[in-house]
């Protein structure tokens, strides 16, 4: 009897922290930090700016993202390595994993969020799978290194081709993928973005000048040509690292965009897409980001810049803030209302968080290597 | 002996049993849906399309709204009587509620979550509460009703006197708070709302012909008409019902807009906000909402028309689709990333669920004369 009772009590009591952990931990502003080296992921909370736990076991995060449930209690971590793994932010531990390709290059949900898909460079191809159960439902090899995976508007996954110059949509609201092939992308698709209305794809060339668009509202989208001078030029500026696509997002009536091998941010009309002008920057830009009211745009910078961040005013394209965060700043993420900067500044193992308002600096968290920062809010986002 | 392990036998039970509550219920893809007679308030899951639990002692809610904290574990839900009540969807229990006004038209939370904001007819005004402690922080009083109350980005809130034909503009960033008064916004303000990136402030007339519009970016910002032709012209029609501005989204490069007493729907561009065309529809529009990716726009009408929705096609202005889901449609409400929409059918006491894609109708849910759904992912929104 007393050893019943004792194994009641340990029953009760570990039901009870199970419930108070849960309580506090409510998941719409919880989010991850990838730790680069360790292989690693933190769990935080924005609204305490602070750390709920650190969780092992992802394997090769050296070029990782993140994606999340619609619930906003699962994240699904894309691994250098081809590992998917589904992290339960409720319970701080990992609910799934799977060793889904060999070399990948990150992944997109569905609009539903029922479906996970990754794209990998070895096999080539997109692996779509079950977000439930990681089990794959669809396999889309392709044959090339595969790139610029997005989830589109009704159930549709877009993704590009390194070697061929395709764009490829698959839709899954069927009982029966459909795909739809577009080719002359042009040459090597390095990157690509959704635009937060998931209408347009955009695509970053690697072997020649300019960006390729397509309008997914089109009933057959078409590859078009934009902005003929972005790139490298006839004279190939050595190139620190290609910038990332993804931050292109609405400042205004503009996109801002990170210019290739300059010291430079391009702006955009955003009807359009015709350059309006240049800002001279601190080094290459790798992010430029606009805070989610578009008034700003916050650029980071390849190596051997990489220690500093730039705000620039959407409407005078002038650098109004500059701010030297620490050895190697990778990643900028904002709150999903823009009141908040989380900026990870990897060679110093910290997380620095900065008011936009007044650019003061809030608070820091120790994190190793950090690179990708990803808040839930990013599960209501077509495109991220 | 025995009654105490009883005791723990039951203990134990009810901490699974909470638990397990707690534990499928991530809040991300929760919402509420306001019962209108019954002073009730249904949480709800959207992923399931179930109801989680009904909660009561709302007071008045015959005109109401919601607002979510950004760990979207709270509600605020104003009602018309000038309560302000804060919902915890995971304990499914009033967590606090204060009448802070003798009528009241609505109510917004700052950027940041840590102020909720009230608009009052009478007294006129606004009061703003900590939304921990619901314990009010500042008070506003105009001498006029109060409507049009939204947050905009840098921890402010901006509201209109239907009175006066004033707005203004309180920074509650400062220590104090600051506030910004434009006149000449026009003749009784009904309504207003903010562009979903925190930018343009639009104001709706009931006096008048047009509607007026701050730039809230300007150092200065200065009212502004625009649609001149907008309103119930010379000889004024019948209004059955003013239409709302809320559900003015962006949809492509141009907002919908509903007409005053006429069967029509106005498109508006989304740079200069002149007119670019009309649609003609079934009745007077009450709500014109985008969906999130812009390419449809949903409609419902007003009384006699109110058991119609129909869907315009963004590019064409063309009614692509009709819905009679039943008496009285008052409400509708789109999943975060589009794929569903939620309406409720007051008088069939339900909320139907549709395939945005398909049109299809997924499922429905009983509810008590149901008005307003609104999902948490509000939380993620400026101006929501």
């Amino acid at each position: 009897m007393r050893q019943l009772l004792t194994s009641l009590i340990l029953s009760f009591t570990l039901g009870t922290a199970v419930c108070a952990e849960v309580q506090v931990h409510a998941t719409g502003d919880m989010g991850v930090v990838i730790e680069r080296t360790t292989g690693s992921v933190l769990i935080i909370d924005q609204s305490d700016m602070d750390v709920i736990a650190r969780v092992e076991g992802f394997g090769d995060l050296s070029h990782a993202s993140a994606v999340f449930s619609p619930d906003e209690r699962y994240a699904y971590i894309f691994g250098r390595d081809g590992g998917l793994t589904k992290l339960d932010l409720v319970t701080q531990s990992i609910a799934g994993r799977v060793m889904q390709g060999g070399n990948s290059i990150g992944g997109a949900i569905s609009d539903d969020g029922q479906l996970v898909a990754v794209s990998n460079y070895e096999p080539g191809g997109v692996r779509v799978f079950d977000a439930d159960t990681l089990d794959m439902v669809a396999d889309f090899p392709t044959g090339s290194k595969t790139i610029g995976l997005v989830d589109a508007p009704g159930d549709r996954f877009v993704f590009s081709l390194w070697d061929d110059g395709e764009t490829w949509i698959a839709d899954m609201s069927g009982d029966v993928p459909a795909l739809t092939k577009i080719p002359d992308m042009g040459v090597n698709p390095y990157d690509a973005l959704i635009t937060g209305d998931g209408r347009r794809y955009i695509v970053g060339l690697f072997g020649e000048d300019g960006l390729t668009t397509l309008d997914l509202w089109a009933d057959t989208p078409e590859a078009k040509r934009i902005l003929p001078n972005y790139g490298r030029g006839e004279d190939p500026l050595p190139v620190y690292k290609m910038p990332h696509l993804e931050g292109w997002a609405l400042a205004g009536d503009r996109f801002a965009l990170p210019a290739v091998g300059r010291h430079e941010v391009l702006w955009l009309d955003a009807q359009n897409l015709t350059e309006l002008g240049r800002t001279q920057t601190h080094g290459q830009p790798v992010f430029a980001v606009a805070r989610p009211d578009g008034r700003h745009v916050w650029v980071n910078y390849a190596h051997p810049n990489n220690d500093t961040v730039e705000v620039i005013d959407t409407r005078s394209g002038e650098v109004l803030h500059t701010l030297n965060p620490g050895p190697a700043v990778l990643h900028m993420e904002f709150t999903a209302r823009g009141h908040q900067v989380w900026v990870s500044v990897r060679d110093a193992n910290r997380i620095d968080i900065y008011d936009t308002d007044t650019f003061e600096k809030l608070g820091e968290i120790p994190a190793e290597t950090p690179s990708g920062i990803f808040f839930t809010a990013r599960a209501h986002r077509i495109g991220l």
